[in-house]
């Protein structure tokens, strides 16, 4: 029996300002920073002893992994990141103010690019100022595979061979793994894990800095699923 | 031409009581952390750009890494680490008052266990309260590896093969490297860069959360050498 935590990341400053955030690289707020911690507090509580941490290239999830590692006492297990753990990128929305992008497409039309599994968001070019095309670290990807906007179901789609490759071999060889990553690739995660349907996986909410515990047997199926 | 930066670790909390620390894994003090943020903030005046970051298993180490990237807005670079580039194993005296050492072993038997290139000081064996063979962190290594107590000699032959196998090749391949240690592992490569005595090397002195910087060229040879 292996042990598999996800953390969502604390509250980040643009959480508070109400902006969509994707794929910017937006600190923790101090109230994030607290969950964070709390977080690694819940985990030494519960016993969990990690092999290997995995983590996006975010800030605020690398942070947020950081402080549950350092509180539990583990901050020298090994640790990956990777940019397949980010957050769903957020396309030309990323930055905008949520309430002002609701005045100026529309509720529903907002509701829909935050709420539908597989439209996407109005796409920002590798030109535009803040495109990843232009952000060194992800200067080693095909400029292909950098996403101008992305849906669940395109998120999912690049957390999965992540997983397949590197998260299920370490679970499989008996490893106990944390994930420290963002509310839609976590999301993405639940859905494969759990086999949530695309309808139902958008109500689905992860609660900022809350270690969601999962026990999974050899051929990982879930034996058990709590919330610190 | 590519760079190499090392940075030792910030202040420890028992540097400030006056301990033997080697591989027990204190928390830097107050003025570690500023020490290191810092090195963050001096590392992003001077425009250094790292591609991967290397580190001990050690929490003072890991932590000083941490805070400088961070600082440096580059949290998000690879980093690995390794028991390798630990700080020297202090075996028995681990957790000794070095003033309460001299006066039981005399100053000069402390000043030689402390100063002498090859003389290993009084052994832990691993059935010892405190040997790594206990530590979790230490369990995927050959218990054969795990030293009872080290000279620089001994750190040295254990951190090179680390240099030889994971960071020479990065460098060779352009990529720039920080690496945050302790004062003897950092001792050691700068000795093997470097190419100083045995008799000299004991006298090189590290400063606490200070970036050494290093310009190499092709084949890794010290085109320059600057402290930040």
């Amino acid at each position: 029996m292996t042990k598999l935590v996800f953390i969502r990341h604390g509250q980040s400053e643009w959480n508070l300002k109400n902006l969509f955030t994707g794929w910017v690289d937006v600190d923790l707020s101090e109230k994030g920073v607290e969950e964070a911690k709390e977080a690694g507090h819940k985990i030494k509580e519960a016993g969990l002893q990690f092999d290997q941490a995995y983590t996006s290239v975010l800030t605020r999830a690398i942070k947020t992994l950081h402080y549950a590692l350092e509180e539990s006492g583990q901050l020298w297990i090994p640790e990956t990141k990777t940019w397949r753990l980010n957050e769903r990128h957020y396309g030309a929305l990323q930055g905008k103010n949520k309430a002002k992008a609701a005045e100026k497409y529309g509720d529903e039309q907002v509701h829909i690019w935050r709420r539908s599994y597989d439209v996407l968001p109005p796409l920002l070019s590798a030109d535009d100022e803040g495109s990843a095309a232009q952000d060194r670290r992800y200067a080693d990807l095909d400029p292909r595979a950098i996403p101008g906007g992305e849906n669940l179901k395109v998120t999912l789609e690049r957390v999965i061979p992540f997983w397949e490759d590197e998260i299920a071999p370490k679970l499989l060889d008996g490893k106990n793994v944390i994930i420290a990553a963002h509310g839609n690739s976590l999301r993405a995660l639940t859905k494969y894990i759990e086999g949530i349907s695309d309808a139902d996986i958008m109500g689905v909410e992860m609660a900022t800095g809350q270690p969601v515990v999962y026990d999974l047997d050899e051929k990982l199926n879930i034996v058990n699923k709590t919330k610190l």
